[in-house]
């Protein structure tokens, strides 16, 4: 049980996540924390994600601070114009970079190929392994994840464009042109977030305007880019590789079998951000108890979503 | 054909290797290339390997340029003491490097298990995704490729440690302590070179010094590691993994097959160092030719082999 040293007519906020006990402490320093049967208190809710329903229990709600990176699966309808919403970028960036620059290695570097043959005793050796170091890489979106996967490439040594909707510097040529970015890349990796701006943004023409032994990778999300232009693009380059941690159909994988199983497809269940590392949970956690604290002291929240970008 | 500038009496060097045709013209401007017919006549030897009984044939050889970077293969008892041998350390050590933390990115990350599950239909999520930053991680070897390999890691956020018999400085921890530089390492990656100081160097007590679910990457000389060594903690520590692209049976890698079909081992044939890659295989020929052409001139050679390494 929780202990709550919040004084009578404290602040309540709504939690629907299994919160650390010493983070939920922290939190009732300053707030009340409420369950499910007194949510109508509610004017500030912590969640993973939040149903319709439950926002029309909370009349008086304010501010939504959600534990994801991502806000693209949230009810946009269904919440309040007057209703703050902020994300957790970054707090398991570090994670899902990390991840992004392993698959794009090991699809890239052939060690997947060789590693497969090897594994059925067939030790010839057929495609070769291309050098990172001066190729061309693209990185879509250049927020946390993208930017940390723009310098792991360049610190490697391969020729970093950086693609975003805004400027931004570093060890990459920026550009916001996404064939110029994709044109002639041997590594593309997309951690864009899913916005009504990124939904079907990479299509077949990019893709086919990358070196046909390149790989694309994508821990951002599926739907920034076109099925029908992967499905495409893996008939009819065997050399291509597609390597993705996010998928169409989301967490039903089996919906997606088509393409998974594919020769030329590296696939993950949706684990770049720290899967089952504790670390990395509990830096998630924390960091969104934090953030809601801030919007609870009247300090400006970090990450707030632009409502105009989901609905 | 090719066509030789030479003039009568200038030095022969007996090529056994396929040189491109400006690299052969090139080499022709200074020396006479001579061939198996004319081996006698040698006063230096541009190989990748090199027999005894082609030593013996060479009455007049003073010099041999190896094309490879490891000289552990060559028939060192047939060579004469006052014969200068010199490797080609560093041609493709960017190559083998970044194949390094391919190799064990995509061990670590779990990218490997986690396709092979995919493609199964297997889409449950089961293992953890480790962090390499901040994670400690071992270099063995402080070479040309190791010092690539470590630089990566600690780009990658690891904390690295260098392990080497001489000191070297860089963005690692230093040791000349085998068993300081692997305890609880996470990630350990050898790049050291077979010589008789280094043969079965790493044992069981190394890797069981090792994180439990860390990864082990070869890509210099199987013979460095204790085969049963490695039999042993894959048959102890299933999250355990070792990924190698070198192999004990050397090219006969159905010899080794035991090892290679355990699940927790990543396999790759021997093809770090740039296998078909033109620019590489280019980059190679180049530096023998002009590290060949060093010692013609007079001049000091580099990578010059310490006979008292390998007898």
């Amino acid at each position: 049980m929780l202990k709550c040293w919040s004084a009578e007519g404290s602040m309540k906020v709504y939690v629907s996540v299994d919160l650390p006990p010493d983070l939920a402490e922290r939190l009732s320093k300053t707030v009340e924390i409420v369950g499910r049967d007194r949510i109508a208190e509610a004017e500030a809710a912590l969640c993973f994600k939040i149903t319709a329903e439950e926002l029309r229990s909370m009349p008086r709600l304010k501010f939504i601070q959600v534990v994801t990176a991502g806000l693209d699966h949230l009810p946009w309808e269904a919440i309040p114009p007057h209703v703050v919403v902020a994300g957790n970028a970054g707090s398991n960036a570090v994670a899902v970079a990390e991840f992004a620059v392993a698959m794009a290695l090991a699809a890239y570097k052939r060690v997947l190929h060789y590693n497969e043959k090897m594994k059925r005793g067939d030790y010839k050796r057929d495609v070769g392994i291309p050098l990172v170091a001066g190729s061309k890489a693209a990185v879509l979106g250049l927020g946390e994840i993208g930017t940390r996967v723009a310098e792991m490439l360049a610190a490697l040594g391969a020729r970093v464009y950086g693609f975003s909707r805004t400027r931004k510097e570093g060890p990459w040529t920026f550009t916001a042109d996404l064939l110029e970015a994709m044109s002639g890349a041997r590594i593309a990796v997309s951690a864009l977030p899913l916005t009504k701006h990124t939904r079907g943004l990479v299509k077949y023409e990019h893709l086919a305007a990358m070196d046909p032994e390149g790989v694309f990778v994508n821990v951002g999300r599926a739907e920034v880019v076109e099925r029908e232009a992967v499905e495409k693009i893996l008939r009819e380059r065997p050399g291509f590789v597609f390597a993705s941690d996010v998928w169409w159909a989301r967490n039903d994988f089996a919906k997606d079998a088509d393409i998974i199983s594919r020769p030329n497809v590296v696939a993950t269940p949706w684990i770049a951000g720290g899967y089952g590392n504790e670390q990395v949970w509990r830096r998630m956690m924390e960091e969104a108890v934090d953030n809601l604290l801030r919007w609870v002291r009247g300090e400006r929240p970090r990450n707030i979503a632009k409502r105009e970008d989901y609905t």
